[in-house]
This record gives C-alpha cells, structure tokens and sequence, in this order.
C-alpha cells in the first residue's frame, strides 16, 4: 500500500481536487489518501485553517461568528458545486462547524483545536464525496474511529503508541479511505492537532501503522531544492537524499516538510516521495535511509534566523565536573532547548531559539547562572543565524571545512561560530543575521 | 614584592642554585623564592622528586629502602659540599628522611605524599642555608607555620581559601624567605601534594596572597615558544600573551606551566614573566590579563594526544528537553570531564581524555547511555588528537578558519571536528593522532 498525502493547494478548488484524485487512481497502491484544509486558490487568497482560526477568535471575544461562519462554508460550497454534487454533503459539513461553533469555550486552547480540526475533517469528508463522484469506491476515516490517539497537548500533539496497532488494525477497507490530516483525540475523547503543517506527520504515521511501501507527499513544487529559491534563483533539485540529510535541511529553514514528519517512516526504513500535484510526471524527490554518493559531498544549504547564544566563561571551567550537566539543569527547569554548545577551554556558548529567551525568563536564567555557577563573564549575543550544510558525503571529503570557511570569507561573512560534530552529516556555520543570505550564496556558488 | 619561582633544573646542583640567587640578590624586590626539589643534572639523571617515589615504593613493599634512601641523601650532600656548608644541614636533612621513611604506612596515598614532599621542603631548608652562606639574610619557611592549607585530596590537593589571608600575615618576615613548592597541610595536619609539577602552583597562591607586583617563574627555557621545537625546528619565540591565552596552549600540551598555575594570579591580575634561570638577560615571556594585538591572530599552535569521542545519534534529539542534561549526568556520575561537545542537529560527540574511559567505566556509560537515553546509535571513535590555535586577535579576522582549513586540507590532514565558541580565543580541530605533527607543522607554515 502507499500512502499519498496532497497539501492544501491541492485541495484548493474542485480542479485542484481532481487532479489529485486522478493521481489516486492512476495507481492501484494508492488505497489511503490524506488531505489537508483547503489552501489557497490564488496569492492573496485565505487559506481555510486561517478562516477557521480568525472565526474561533471572534467567538471567544463576541460569542458567535457568522460571517466568518459562512466564509467557511462557502470554501466548501464552491468545491461541492464544481463537482455537481448534491446539497446535502454541504448541509452536512455546516451542521458539524455550527456544532463546533457553539461548543463550550471555557478552555481556550481545547475550542481552538476543535475549530482548526474542522477544515481538514470537512475536507475529507467532501473529498471522499469528489471521490464517489469520480465512480471510484471510496470512505470517510475518522481518526477517533480509526485509533488515532494523540497526547492532550492542545496545537503541539505527540502521537501516543498505541496508535500504530489501531490504525493497522482499522485501516483495512475495500476501495479508497480518506484520511484528514492534522488531527487525532486525546485519550478523554478531545479533539487535539499537532503543530501547524502537522498534516505531514498524520500521512507518515499512517505509513508506519500499515508498513507502506511508500509515503508519497503531494505538493506544489517539483522537488526539494539545494537552496531556498527566493535567496538562489533556480537552484538545483534533489533528486534523492537520506532522512538525517533532510531533517537538517528542514530543521534549518527547508519548509517542504513540518520537521516532526520523518520520524514514524525513519524508524521503519518507509521511502518518502516528495511530488508536484500540478506536476505528476516530475521524477519529484526521494528520501530514503541510504544513498549513493554521486554528486558531491553537499546536497544542500540553508539558512535560519532568529537565535541567539548565551556566553558564558569562567576560569578552569573544564575541569570543575558537573559545570555542563548544571547549565543544562537550569535551562531545563526553565522548559528551554538548546540546540548547540561550541566551547573553548573556559568559555562555552549555549545556542537557543531567540523566542525561547524573553524579558523574564532571561533574566531568571542569567541571575540563576551567575549565582549557582559563579561564572566570571556571562553575556547574551543576539540576532544570529544559522547557515546549515548538509550532506551524507562530507565526511569523507578532505577540506570541506576549508573550502566553505574560504568562500564566506570572500564574500566578507565573519564566522561567529563553527560546529561540526564527529558525523559530518552536517557542518553549522554561526553568522549575524544581515548576512545570512550573502552566506548562503557564497557556499551555494562554491558547491553548485 | 616579587614572587621568584625556580624550577628542579634550577635547583639540581650547586652551581645553578648559585645562578639563582645571584638573580635574587640582584633585585631587592625578590623577596620570596618558591624552591622545587633538585632536578635533573644532565640528561640521564634521575630527579630528586623520582627517587623519592621509588624509596617509598621500596618502602611499601620491603619495610625499608636503605640505598635509595642513601641515594637521595647524597643529591643534597653534594650540594651542601660544594657550598662549603657544614655537615649539620645535611644531618638535619637526613634526620627528616629517616623519620618520614618509618611513618605509618597503612595509607599508601598519604605516605606517598609524605616522600615525595621530602624533595621541596629539604631542598628549601638547604638553599636557606646556601643563601645565608652568601651572606645575605635568609629563612627557610615552612608552609604548615605560614598557613598554607590544602584539601585532603592526596597527590591532587587544591589550596583551600582561608590560606590566602594565613599567608599573607605570615610571610613578612625580613630578608629574603624560601618557601617549598608542591606541598601544604591538610586541616588535619597530613602533607599533602598538588599535581605532579605544582611547584608553579605554590608560587601562584603566594603570589596572589601577598598582592605581588610580579609572579616571575625561572625554568630553563628563554620563552614559551609559539609551537613545540619537537615538532617546528627553531619555533618564535612569545613574548607577551594573556591569561587566556596561556591558559589554553597550557591545556593543549604546552608544558611549560602546569596547567592549573594562573588561577590565583588571574583572579588578581598579577602578570607572571618566565625566564631562564641560565640566560636571565632574555626578555622572557610575559603573561597579562591584556595585550595590544601586534604579531598576527595566532600568538601559539598547540597539539595533543589522547583524546577519544562517544559519538550518539538519536532521530529529534534536539526536541527531547533534558537529553544533553542527562547525559551529562552519567558522565558526571562516573567523575568524567568532558572537553568538548560538539553538535548535529541528531548527534552529538562528547570529547573526553581516553585515560577517563577505561574497560568497565566504558561498558557502564555505554550500557547506562543506551538503556537510559534510549538512543539509536551510539559508538568510541579512538586515538584522537586536538590541535589548538590560540590567539586573541582572531575574533577580529575574518578568514582564519578557511586559512587554517585550507593549510590543514593541503597536508592531507581530514578534520574530525572543528569547535570554534563565540570567544574565539581559540580555534579547536579534531584529528587522527597519527596526523597530529603534520597539523601543527601546516598551522605553524600557515600563520608563522
């Protein structure tokens, strides 16, 4: 079985939608499709999770939301006409939104879920409907019903384990199930999503639950690309790569796929597929757990702003046992992660996510290190970025590090920072923020 | 007052304890000498310090060690003879011996620290009476009646706070006071040993305890050289570097202070200078908090052996708050230091000193890793080296590691890992240790 999952510009339009389903049925293995909300139709267009969201704020500040209301319903409306269907699956699809609608609204976050949850529900619903349309045999899944239990963390969700046993043991119909993305039900029965984008870690569970051949994600763009194309016109596409290679690449700015998506598919070895809806013959690109290394130990470079770095020295630190382990204690008490430590003898930087260190919680971390570290210097350096590059080659090529510390140094890049561990999976440059894209450039035009 | 710190070399015969205190006398300033036992008087000599420790391990499992004994009677001897000294000194001396030698044994760390103390406290006792017969006024001093207190570590004590004020009221006596390096007393009155080496210790307690104007440490080198003359033939000469500096070349295996010296002065901003008790008319090295950056980045090149890594991946490490914490921990829990931590996004390498990880402790972290940290691979990358480059001029040098890159890809060396903390006092590479010279020789053609 493969799993195809197709974004929101897919889902967009009746002619989106079709597309998409042609794609379904062209092969036979593609028996469970997971849609996300309807995206947007054109630039300026309002995506349905966005009209969701903006209809749940006015009913928790004004009680009720009828213009956003039907806003939504019209989404839906307009699809369903397209495909001349009948009425009734949008009486269906506005009875469910004014039930969520008028729910209680006592916890904020739990009302948010519900309301967000309801744009890919509807969505399968609808799609399912199309589908039917189309004279292909073809279900509605309901997560609830299909096992798909998620942590009550209300917008962060974590999939609970017992999930994968009920989905493998559920997701066994005849013809076409279609499954909405984004969301599952906490053990109490509420409706919880994942983090925005989570529509990708719904389609990688389901591929892990049914052992898939393969998780096909739908988008709009042909393949994942070496480098971001606003900051390098055309840039050169993947045509394969490993899970480690781009999980470094999405957790440094490749927005392809949520960053969470890899994991259940990683630990089953399950291929992943990343296609173009509006492109099927595209070749697309592949991830996979391992790959022959022909083009060059880089695959691809990104960069990412918005961290910052705690500096902190303190004389013989490296010798005084625990220093570290006491650092990463308070961070940890405060609920912040850290993503790299580079030290010198004496001295140690921790990189963090710059939202992660506000106004109080700075101050409390930097009091806390003072006083129960004794530190001699300790200052907070803002505005940096990350510039990533990553390739399963690098680390058995001789003078990487050269060639890439020379191409920032033409290119007048300071190096704030150089992290490279035993991998080499991955080689992170530290920079300020303005030069962020000069860097990327500068080792783009080198390794491409 | 100045701080004069003379080394074994220094110390080993009576023509050189005579070079010393003319370098004494010729400053009025030089008010307290720091003494090490004698040292080697040419190259295949063995060091008071080293007969010493075969005595009491004779001792330890014979019940007595008359030659060795006699052995080290006669070092002193022979120097009180060529000082014209009268047989008392040496008498006393030997008294010392005899009753240290038939101590209680039954701690054999304790004992030990008892004879190897012998060498410094009778060498001073010894050059107090050299220097009284050249006529100048002159006190052996002995560091349990000044107040110099120690932890009860044996063989790795670490002075305890309470003795800076002790020593600072004691040490005003008139004339010029010896004082025994390497040794104080526990609280409970047991001698007890820094590290092997920490005569240069000593000197920088009492430096830091009197508020000296300059802490000057007389070793038989003209400098501290930009590399090792082992490995670079006829290396520059350093003539002035900071605290941090030193401190980093010293970690790195630059030998010519122990490691741990500059604490006491640091905290106070003493400058240390080190001379050459055999050409004292050299400029010498000079160690300050600051320095005007004149010669290039680099002031120094360092390199060292006997490093290992444990190198862990596990998928969406970075997510799992408290991952790097616990791992510390159990580093923590086994006395481990780490040196480094280098980071992916995935995996992480802990850089730790491969004498730490011996066969047991190895399989207990290892085990404790995998089952407590639940981690998808984890393994002991061995026989690694650190190349060091030191200088405090490089944060404002954009290009420094691409040169140093790009040196280091020249000679074939592959980098392991490079750290590089926002400091930037310092720049680490990685490497085999097979490839350790070629790396020193390619930095040192590079940046020399």
């Amino acid at each position: 079985m493969k799993i195809a999952k197709f974004g929101g510009t897919s889902m967009a339009s009746a002619e989106q939608i079709k597309k998409a389903f042609e794609i379904v049925i062209s092969d036979p293995a593609r028996r469970l499709v997971v849609v996300s909300a309807p995206g947007k139709r054109y630039d300026n267009d309002i995506k349905v999770t966005d009209l969701l969201i903006r209809c749940a704020e006015k009913c928790l500040s004004d009680g009720e939301a009828k213009d956003e209301l039907n806003a939504v319903v019209s989404r839906y409306a307009e699809i369903a006409r397209d495909f001349n269907l009948s009425g009734d699956i949008v009486q269906v699809i506005e009875a469910d939104l004014r039930k969520r609608v008028s729910s209680d609204k006592t916890d904020r976050a739990k009302f948010m879920d519900l309301l967000k949850a309801a744009g890919e529900d509807n969505c399968a619903k609808l799609a399912a409907e199309c589908l039917r349309s189309m004279g292909v045999k073809a279900h509605y899944v309901n997560p609830g019903d299909a096992g798909l239990f998620l942590s009550d963390e209300f917008g962060n969700a974590r999939v609970l384990p017992q999930s994968y046993n009920n989905l493998k043991a559920s997701l066994n119909m005849d013809g076409i199930m279609i499954f909405p993305g984004f969301f599952g039900y906490s053990a109490t029965g509420e409706v919880v999503t994942f983090p925005r984008g989570g529509s990708d870690i719904t389609g990688s569970i389901l591929a892990a639950a049914v052992d898939a051949e393969m998780y096909e994600n739908f988008t709009d763009v042909d393949s994942v690309f070496s480098a971001n194309p606003n900051i390098i016109p055309s840039p050169k596409p993947i045509s394969i790569l490993t899970y480690r290679e781009m999980r470094e690449l999405s957790y440094a700015g490749f927005s392809v796929l949520h960053e969470e998506t890899l994991e259940p598919v990683y630990h089953k070895g399950i291929p992943v597929c990343i296609k173009n809806t509006n492109n099927p013959s595209a070749p697309g690109t592949m991830i996979v757990s391992e790959r022959e290394n022909k083009n060059g130990p880089v695959v691809g470079i990104a960069g990412d702003k918005g961290f910052c770095s705690i500096y902190l020295s303190k004389y013989m630190m490296n010798r005084e046992i625990g220093f570290g382990r006491k650092m990463l204690q308070i961070l940890e008490d405060e609920g912040i992660a850290y993503e790299h430590i580079p030290s010198g003898i004496d001295n140690v930087s921790v990189v963090i996510r710059e939202r992660q260190l506000g106004g109080e919680t700075e101050e409390r971390v930097i009091n806390r290190i003072k006083s129960e570290l004794k530190v001699d210097d300790i200052f907070v350096v803002r505005k940096l970025a990350m510039v990533m590059m990553v390739g399963e080659g690098m680390k058995n090529t001789i003078g990487i590090a050269a060639r890439a510390g020379a191409a920032l140094a033409r290119a007048g890049v300071n190096l704030e920072m150089i992290n490279q561990g035993s991998s080499e999976v991955s080689m992170m440059f530290g920079v300020k923020e303005e030069k962020v894209n000069e860097a990327v450039k500068a080792l783009y035009n080198e390794f491409f």
